[in-house]
């Protein structure tokens, strides 16, 4: 899962984070900012998909595919992440998120865009520094990391913004660890 | 969820049967035939999406997409009939399924197709007259309703023609339900 991490040259990456839900599908766009004098990431988007209760199911899903879509186009994002399968849910709750994610996930193959997914504990770890970590903790740090003057809301769109931090940071570790391009030349 | 059943008038019901699954998805379409001595079900298509194990989840959610909606475009059904949430299975298959269910889902919206949602037990009540039948039995049923010199293949195909059967027999059931239209003027 981490060959979008890899593909992409650092600089450039501008990451698409996805947070599904049946109800609030969250999205967050980050990218690193190099231009200082300490890289730093930056915010460029947030926001909420809210699904109307009234419409059926195949109408929600086309809401949630076409509002993605266009958020897509809209940023331009060299990848997307999304957060991985959450197991410990009830197996009709999994089939409901199910429908939605499969929908955010052709989103972004129809727009070629590579896709990243990280375990929930991995998200926590790599924005808070503890898996366990709550809601209000990950929203904190989010703002943190991005330099935000407050917390971002709702937290569907906060938890987008850790995941896409995520993929950055894991982007960043493995291109520490792999040897340096035009170094051996 | 019998709208879609409800809506479109009989003569001119065709119906696009589909049988989600992870690793293949059956399709199929059927349309009441009224031109001879006795009404009568046709099989105007019937056929199964096979997804390529070595493919990303993304890209296979985009595949089934794909070939749906071209399903779709070429047999220009009246509306869709899709198998409800089945609950026995695990939380880890059930998303799974939920992925592939939304884009079958968001395929039929896209196209303004109305879907209709049929429990198994109904599926099977409504093909078989039996809602523990086994798969063979299904199999052997539809081949008859349809006319079918040979049993219809994959079993997930079959499934498929018995889920849009299955949305032809509702409709036909509302319809008797019904005052007919036009009496009462």
């Amino acid at each position: 899962m981490n060959e979008a991490a890899a593909a992409v040259h650092l600089d450039a990456m501008r990451v698409f984070g996805i947070d599904c839900g049946t109800e609030v599908t969250g999205f967050g766009v980050v990218e690193p900012d190099l231009s200082g004098r300490e890289p730093r990431l930056v915010c460029k988007a947030m926001g909420a998909i809210r699904l109307k209760k009234t419409k059926t199911t195949a109408e929600r899903l086309e809401q949630v595919f076409r509002e993605l879509t266009s958020e897509l186009e809209r940023w331009h994002p060299d990848a997307v992440a999304i957060e991985e399968v959450f197991y410990s849910v009830n197996a009709k709750s999994a089939l409901k998120l199910g429908q939605v994610r499969g929908v955010a996930l052709l989103a972004a193959a129809c727009l070629g865009l590579p896709v990243a997914e990280y375990a929930p504990l991995k998200i926590k770890s790599s924005v808070v520094g503890y898996g366990l970590a709550k809601k209000e903790q990950v929203q904190f740090m989010v703002a943190r990391l991005l330099g935000l003057a407050e917390l971002p809301q709702p937290t569907d769109a906060a938890d987008a913004l850790a995941i896409a931090i995520c993929h950055i940071h894991t982007a960043q570790t493995l291109a520490l660890q792999e040897p340096r391009q035009g170094a051996a030349r």
